[in-house]
């Protein structure tokens, strides 16, 4: 079969957790790669990998957590959201137990409440989280 | 960058129709190629497309309707799924305005009803339309 090029798909995840004062949260890192800055956990798919074992592993690879997915958001796919390259992301809402510890791509690990997330974030991440708060906020 | 092997992202389309009894139904295509059998209308995404812009334009290729999104519904990715290769499928529901005219890797169009597509499908699209139906009950 003749081999096209593809948009590269990768997986985030959006994991669910529950701040010490009670109030909910999410977990962001700090990358250790271009592009810089606070983003969501995730990764490239790897071919013969379904979407969700991505999800699993790539969010214990950079958070050591093991995560529960809850469901999908939705899929991504705007050729100028990734600057590195043309990737397509599959973004998951997942829960997790346990405390976060930042590995691999991750330089650092940040836990914020949903209301306190006013900075700038990598990639199309800012937009995963605004259509996130609004599904929660129309379905659950 | 190194070139790790992904999967690769295809986009089918849901295309709503009425049939000429007032029933609602969906569109479906006869495959030239392999894997042979009635399909949804789809297949693969540009480098540089959005997942969109491919279901628009995969649409146009196969059935030769200028279709409308709707709704994104969800993102399979089972390394199963297609006995090619590894493909990730974003699908979408759409509705259409015209008449359908098989063309490029459609031998022919079909028309059914929702309630009348009880035959063998082709990659995993029995389980899309499942969901689909599920979705549609639920939801709308």
């Amino acid at each position: 079969m003749t081999q096209y090029r593809n948009p590269h798909p990768t997986a985030d995840i959006i994991i669910e957790t529950t701040l010490q004062d009670g109030r909910s949260g999410i977990i962001l890192i700090k990358r250790k790669f271009p592009p810089y800055g606070w983003a969501l956990p995730g990764g490239f798919v790897d071919y013969g990998e379904s979407m969700e074992a991505a999800a699993i592993r790539e969010a214990k690879e950079e958070t050591s957590l093991d995560i529960q997915l809850k469901y999908q958001l939705h899929t991504y796919s705007d050729p100028k959201r990734d600057p590195r390259k043309h990737t397509v992301t599959t973004v998951y809402v997942a829960t997790a137990t346990g405390t976060p510890e930042a590995k691999d791509d991750a330089l650092e690990i940040g836990v914020y409440a949903l209301d306190e997330i006013d900075f700038p974030l990598a990639f199309d991440h800012r937009q995963i989280i605004d259509d996130y708060l609004a599904h929660k906020t129309f379905f659950l």
